[in-house]
């Protein structure tokens, strides 16, 4: 099945812009990660994954239809040149549900996240803009279609459509339709997420190419996606009998080795900065003092630390750079 | 078969001590790495591994026996308390050839490598040993029996026992008396080993324990012991063409790949230190700039690096802190 052809399968056959679109959807951070695809074109992953949202960060889409010209895409009040890689990106995504050929969009952007660091503003932007493309062409699509579509454009906008943790199914379907995420019906108010910002510059290496470099070469690779699943069973369980240690660990233990399959990769890819190893190594002697205190890192540098309302207090003090987020908030 | 049968099956009838016994041995760096013990107790590992000494840093130790008293360990010129766990390890291993209870051995070792910092002392120490009881017994052992006494001290301690390039092969017997390492026969005197000390204070965690605890609690482990055997013989073929890129890629790749086993174990295992990983940066930048340099690491945070010596002169440039060996010289 090609993406149009998906596509066309998950649409209603309005397919006439009716008015100005609005989308708006929160970063998430993979409690248990997506790394590996099985089919690229559709982006389905070789693995299920789960995350919990970060309504405080996100993205906010406004779109709108013009007859003439190409597509003109504002990214934080400031127009892109059509030659960058995020505006042939989105273009493309874009091509799946343009009227006529002739036509653009007009999409304007905000992001409260910075672009391309390891805090998937990819996510959060792929899930509002298809949030914004069903409000301008009225499509009224369900919550798991939405998904559908979003992750098209970025795998993990697919669990951006909703605020708490989300559940991405890897499906087993070649042609992707079971590859969706949906809501977990927890609400977990002493969750909390702080945040340690090493370097948000952009990285070296787009998540797509690391993944797939990792599939094709890399042996560990191999015991990935069964361990992958494993953990993904166990955080969900954790999540509806609020076990915050299971959870804790297991995330940790996971985004680790989702790291090592890629350092295990030749050639080598390595997202930490000797500030990550020095983070790393700063919460490990912090959980020996007694603080439960875990941490998950995405494809870049920065910690994204896990713990419960109790402990921020001595959280703030021993890492007071931490930007502490509260989900349920 | 027990580490006593064993020895009973190695030694010659000779059981008591002749004269001061004297041996030396290298230290060795392993191009494709030993993680993973099949049998604890005779020290038999999941995966064969290679080497190459290092014949400017190593340990001399001389041995005698006297017929009362405990044993009396000096390492580097200083007595060592009867409780010391360096002690306790080689009193252990002394029973083996202990020709009566009440008595002990004295030995001398003078060590030029800092002990437990990830440069394998124990390596050099337990071959040093080994030929220093050799001595003092007058077994008159060939080197592959050696090789293997040696083994039941510290498993990478049977490759120290050559200068130049060692191969220490798995072996498939349960009693172990297949699992030796054997010189391979090359001479490369452009082989340059460039050592970068991040920190030799002690590490956090042996690299018994360590390794034990990757064989239980790391599921990417499974895919490991095969892909060290396939890296050991690339690295045999190329140190036999002379082939050293391939050389240097594998054998950095098996290293990365041993250490993200560790990482993707719980607990955790990171001996990298935050210069551990600016060091692997400048590396990748400086193969980037064209310098054709590749590293090694062990289970500590210090970097050895792989080069020909007309790199000499740009790596030294670069990295002026680096202490540049030449284990053919």
């Amino acid at each position: 099945m090609t993406p149009i052809d998906f596509i066309q399968h998950i649409l209603p056959p309005n397919h006439t812009p009716v008015k100005t679109g609005y989308g708006q959807a929160p970063v998430n951070i993979a409690l248990s990660k997506y790394w590996g695809k099985r089919d690229v074109a559709l982006n389905l992953p070789t693995n299920g994954s789960l995350s919990i949202s970060l309504p405080e960060l996100g993205t906010e889409t406004r779109l709108s239809w013009h007859e003439t010209g190409p597509d003109k895409i504002t990214l934080n009040n400031e127009e892109m040149a059509p030659e960058a890689p995020f505006v042939k990106r989105l273009s493309r995504f874009l091509n799946f549900f343009r009227p006529d050929a002739n036509g653009g969009f007009d999409v304007e952007t905000l992001n409260t996240v910075p672009t391309a660091a390891g805090l998937a503003s990819s996510a959060s932007g792929y899930a509002a803009l298809v949030k914004a493309l069903d409000d301008c062409f009225q499509w009224q699509l369900a919550p798991r279609e939405l998904s559908l579509l979003a992750r098209l454009g970025s795998g993990s906008a697919s669990r951006s459509l909703y605020d708490g943790f989300a559940l991405w199914h890897k499906g087993e379907r070649a042609d992707g339709l079971d590859s969706y995420a949906e809501k977990i019906d927890q609400t977990w108010p002493e969750f909390c997420i702080g945040l340690l910002e090493i370097d948000t510059s952009t990285k070296p290496i787009g998540s797509t190419q690391g993944m797939q470099q990792t599939v094709n070469h890399c042996e560990l690779y191999q015991a990935w996606p069964e361990k992958a699943e494993q953990d993904l069973a166990t955080i969900h369980r954790a999540i509806l009998d609020k076990d915050f240690q299971t959870l804790g660990a297991t995330a940790e233990n996971n985004a680790l080795a989702m790291h090592a399959t890629m350092i295990a990769t030749w050639p080598p890819i390595l997202y930490w900065q000797p500030e990550s190893v020095a983070a790393m190594h700063r919460v490990w002697q912090l959980r020996q003092e007694g603080v439960t205190v875990y941490f998950t890192m995405d494809a870049g540098p920065n910690l994204k630390l896990l713990f419960l309302e109790t402990e921020t207090p001595a959280l703030m003090r021993a890492l007071p750079e931490m930007k502490c987020l509260k989900p349920f908030a």
